[in-house]
């Protein structure tokens, strides 16, 4: 099985008005919401692929409660320890005139020691039973700054394997524990190194304590630089994006997924590849659609390439 | 006893954002919510100037949780009827750098016609019990248009005082069942008789059922056309306005109270319009301080003037 980690777990609300203008006032015509946060779509992609999930992590106050229901509805098991702040709220005000979306993102919710410790043990109980552990995204405030560290250090005394997507800082706070897998992105890989060459950049992530390395550049494709060799994959022909969040999410989806099932590297890579382009041709953020996955898997190609390090 | 009636309740969100740009990222700097919707904000006037009061209406879902734990909280008692869809959310999105104000009004629940029974029957058992029954604001979709004036006779029935206040078509509904006050602004006062003198559109109003009429005009004041009698109140030195929103509803507010308490109606009069500016002096929209009401007061003036219906 696998669990998904989100500590910062969100209520993600989409308004639709006519335009937004600053300064006036709105009617909103459609109001959508359901549980976020990157772990939490990695729950929800993978759930709707078919395989098995729970959903942990930290959650509170009445919004905490919204995105419970709202797992619950649609049959993704969770586990998340209850903090007494409340969960962030996101919001989209999306313009129905010109498609522009505008975003408005709480901070999260302050937590305390003694919640963060709970955190910590109610993992430890969890990752007995899982394969993989992919924890995803920002740390709310009062969370240490090295959490995803002390979290890989749990899953991995219990032999899980584990995955790690943040951003820079919180990124390269976990490296020392050593994740088996990291999935920045260019600017985050930039961000966590201070490096802006791929190659250096990824030789510094291991060097630090990475085991892998999966690097996505957009419409331009992922490599991967793994201890059993480095691969590049992408589209042979583009699709048209109409959405780009979450793609990143997807991605992330199908390598933990490759994992959890033992597949080969270029097996992961070409699913990741597809999971991420079906994910920006759906309208609704993180929505991978097996459809559209089908008919994106013949135009993937992975290719592996040399490099000096994972020939060693 | 004051009850209050809201059947549009919502809870108030505002967000505080360096600047709003549409199509771009933000960062909410602080989040504050509040139960709202007019007669909530009525009970809250009412409720902090010492007047007893009861809170009314509908709410729904996670967002009526929210609303009734923040009324529980202040203090101020509630009957609110269970509706199943969510209570509606308002969003003000305030830009730090300009002090600008950004609305997103969710348009609210939809009340199924059980609910709306409901609603009748839980009103019935209230009103026995108060002496002012006032009801504010918009219907939420699925309540019937002549919903307040269904509410005025099962108020009237029980020989409570009504007061209704409404927008244009909402206020036009309610007369024939002859609210013993109705309270529009200007544009109101337009919208419900489509006259745009003000002795017309007043005489047009208790023409069709209105009791008497208390009509604001902003920083001009107000009149009230009553069977006692016509006066107009009016600032002698204006008041420096932060926050408009909510200055009727400490009006509304004022007139229940001189009514539940049978003031003589310069008296009431009187402390509405300070009341009112008192509320366009504080940041957060419909606090009315009772320090600044006992500054105000003195530049208040209430003149009676000639209305050929109120000698008849």
């Amino acid at each position: 099985m696998i669990l998904t980690l989100t500590l910062n777990a969100a209520l993600d609300v989409s308004y639709e008005v006519d335009a937004l203008v600053p300064g006036t006032s709105h009617r909103v015509r459609a109001v959508r919401q359901r549980a976020g946060g990157k772990g939490i779509n990695v729950a929800r992609i993978l759930h709707a692929a078919g395989h098995p999930v729970r959903v942990g992590g930290l959650a509170g106050g009445a919004t905490g409660e919204i995105l419970r229901a709202e797992l619950a509805a649609v049959g993704i098991p969770e586990t998340l320890v209850t903090v007494a702040a409340d969960s962030r709220r996101t919001m989209t005000v999306v313009s129905r005139a010109t498609g522009e979306a505008t975003l408005l993102n709480e901070p999260g919710p302050l937590v305390t020691d003694a919640e963060w410790q709970r955190m910590l043990e109610a993992t430890r109980d969890l990752v007995t039973s899982m394969r993989v552990v992919i924890m995803s995204g920002s740390l709310p405030p009062g969370v240490p700054a090295d959490a995803y560290a002390q979290l890989v250090a749990v899953a991995r005394e219990a032999g899980a394997i584990t995955i790690v997507d943040a951003d820079g800082a919180t990124l390269a706070a976990a490296l020392p524990a050593g994740p088996a897998v990291v999935r920045p992105n260019a600017p985050e890989l930039a961000a966590a190194t201070g490096l802006t060459d791929r190659r250096a950049g990824v030789e510094r992530l291991r060097t630090l304590g990475a085991g892998s390395v999966v690097a996505t550049f957009g419409a331009e494709g992922l490599t991967a630089d793994t201890p059993l060799g480095s691969w590049r994959g992408w589209l042979s022909e583009p699709v048209t994006p109409v959405n780009p969040t979450g793609a990143g999410d997807a991605c992330a989806a199908a390598v933990a997924a490759g994992l959890a099932r033992d597949a080969s590297w270029p097996e992961s890579l070409r699913d990741a590849v597809a999971w991420s382009a079906a994910s920006v041709t759906a309208a609704v953020a993180g929505v991978v659609d097996a459809e559209m996955v089908a008919r994106i898997i013949p135009n993937v190609r992975v290719e592996e390439f040399d490099d000096p390090r994972s020939n060693g």
